[in-house]
């Protein structure tokens, strides 16, 4: 099934970079048979071959020109992580016109110069995928654009900036002031040295025009994007925040109105309950509001070496199954092996028990010390005296193996003073 | 662009077959745009011919007998809404041999006998599609075999039955027992007359079983998932699990493990702080967790005529531009429109406003009567006495239009005993 082999050419290998070529490293096997070719990176393109690299790049070559990939007609797949928007520009319209796909997770260039390259794309005949561009690993452009074409988009909402989601977690748990949280995200590597994109919002606006421009089908023009950052967000305003109920987070928000879109980048106050004021830290969570379906959220790392480096090598897949024109139940679900399955016994579990016992001394020595002998550790503990002499008792233990415990559960019936085991239940 | 016309087969008009036909009929240019073909439901396979429908289907052709619409050579995709397993086999296995595409939202078909399906479609050059079988309109198996497929999925950890789910949120929430709670779930339309396929885990089962052969790549035979349902869940056990800092839901867990897969449907204690103890009535909610993307989580209506519905068109979709060999990016992001953008001052927001005013007589009344002027209604205050005769006022308004809001900000600012307007921030 697989035999045929596809060329990649990689431009770029900073962060991202190393994700991918770790990542098709790692899952070559489970990666080659769901893309349907093995996968090769043939060259590199680097700023300079005398740099020590720690990353094993498996015979890739590398270059400093970058003609050297263009120009190669057995690369059929330009992955472009330079970064740089008038350079990542040129040099995916020469790959695009070499009749190369492009996987990309340039969110500038696709932001601004979005539809001239899927115009190129399409007279070539082939793709360009920028899954990674917005919210990391987290599927964003691919649902939009497939799991809910059947839906008018009324509303996109999220928080696609991990910079700022840090920095305002860090002021709201920690009582943080701005250049305090800034400073620990620049530590952290959660924070550029110039973090002015991040902070000011443009980063976010960047995002949000490009699934805008999925979601509401329009071109979508940077300008048209009222953007407003966190650098003026005081930590006495957090602090009022949560007394009327809400939490502060820079959302992106579009609305598909009547009269036409409204886009904008803001701190906002979000209510309590709502399931994005509980996204902290780096995480990133985009709702659509789709007429259809209703609300979704998609949560996960919006960025990072790994999970970038997953969107990247799924466009990759997507590309080589574009390229080789495959029937998508072919390879995916047909050829399934059968793992072995392991018995519940064998598995480790946290367990929440309730029981009924006499309140009498050494009732609950007995229970421990079986819980001891089959290596059942306790977490957590209630006791309450109850009518009727008897206690209820709640243990949580930690994680063990599912055997021991209930081992342990069918000695501690034997307990004469245990009356009933009323309650067993997982934890996770 | 959209010229050819792909004629549709509608096994079954019930709930989710109701749902399609009103999707496709509301969104049907931008659904025939992103398929590249018209779109005909030609057929619909129903059981008697004289019941009353107050459903248009748009000159759709009523049948009572299957054959009817298996053999019409017109006819390129089958959508199979009839639930039964035997029956819908039957059907769908001589749709695939005819060589027409099938779409289904049968999870216990797919869970059963997905294999021998998927082998039967490979065999004809067409494909299966099943999105809706598992969460309704959530995207989970696209994403599962494209968005997360450069991943080695370690672990599958969900809510996938919304019945239980709401259950369990109106016992938690209101303190009702199970049975009072069950009552409610079956006059709202979340449980069935007979409710022992989800509050016995079996549909959880069914749904873990599919997604644990995408994720895990491996047949699942239904009986080794171990599957607990809740109906021996109390409310005294709900109430010791706050107490300890959790919450009790439904879970589907499965797991990769190096001796094999681990798979399970139990009432689970979930920490507080986990994002799935967040989801609460028919909602559901899926983690993945990927060795480079981490976890990601989908959330959003697990059931639904529109939910599922919007789920089994976006199948139609794919199946349409199987059918034409579309190039991906040929007509989502060539023939954008550019759509009209609204200025801000036009759209409606919920203000929060930080302002010090020197604490005397009447100054809340002057800021109340521009606010009522401009028509902005407050939602919220808080006034805190604070040093050297300055008093600290923070407003949450309703929604307002933005330049009415602004309008009174100009005018707060020129009432002398209004000092600063220290904040302003928008509130979703």
């Amino acid at each position: 099934m697989v035999d045929n082999l596809i060329n990649i050419g990689l431009l770029g290998c900073g962060t991202v970079g190393s994700g991918v070529v770790k990542i098709i490293k790692r899952n070559r096997e489970e990666i080659e048979r769901k893309a349907g070719s093995r996968l090769n990176i043939k060259k590199v393109l680097v700023r300079s071959l005398d740099k020590e690299r720690p990353l094993e790049l498996e015979g890739a070559e590398l270059v400093t020109e970058v003609d050297k990939i263009l120009e190669d007609p057995e690369i059929k797949i330009v992955i472009e992580l330079i970064g740089d928007v008038e350079r990542a520009r040129e040099y995916m319209e020469k790959a695009l016109r070499k009749g190369k796909f492009v996987v990309t997770a340039n969110k500038d260039l696709m932001a601004q110069h979005g539809r001239e390259i899927f115009k190129l794309a399409r007279d070539m005949g082939v793709n360009v995928y920028y899954e990674a561009s917005v919210g990391g690993g987290i599927p964003l452009i691919r649902p939009l654009k497939h799991s809910l074409a059947a839906n008018r988009i009324m509303r996109i909402m999220g928080i696609i900036n991990g910079t700022t989601n840090y920095i305002l977690t860090q002021m709201t748990l920690q009582g943080r002031g701005y250049q305090e949280a800034l400073e620990e995200a620049q530590e952290k590597g959660f924070a550029e040295q110039d973090p002015s994109s991040d902070v000011l919002g443009k980063d976010a606006a960047y995002k949000l025009a490009i699934l805008a421009s999925i979601a509401f089908d329009s071109t979508i023009n940077m300008d048209s994007i009222y953007t407003e950052g966190i650098t003026e967000v005081k930590i006495r305003d957090i602090r009022y925040a949560e007394e009327l109920g809400y939490k502060l987070k820079l959302l992106a928000i579009g609305d598909r109105m009547e009269e036409g879109l409204a886009l904008r980048v803001h701190p906002t106050l979000v209510p309590d309950k709502h399931p994005l004021a509980a996204v902290n830290d780096e995480f990133n969570a985009v709702f659509f509001e789709g007429d259809a379906v209703g609300e979704i959220m998609l949560y996960g790392r919006g960025a990072g070496e790994m999970p970038t480096g997953s969107a990247v090598v799924a466009d990759v897949i997507e590309a080589v199954r574009s390229i080789n024109h495959q029937v998508e139940n072919g390879v995916m679900e047909v050829e399934f092996s059968q793992k072995p399955i392991m018995p519940l016994s064998r598995i480790h579990s946290k367990f929440y028990i309730r029981l009924k016992a006499i309140d009498e001394p050494g009732v609950f020595a007995s229970l421990a010390n079986i819980f001891s002998e089959e290596k059942v550790s306790l977490d957590m503990i209630i006791q309450k005296r109850r009518i009727e002499e008897m206690a209820e008792i709640v243990l949580v233990t930690h994680d063990i193996r599912e055997e021991n415990f209930f081992r342990s559960i069918e000695r501690i019936k034997e307990i004469p003073s245990i009356r009933e085991i009323s309650q067993l239940l997982r934890v996770v």
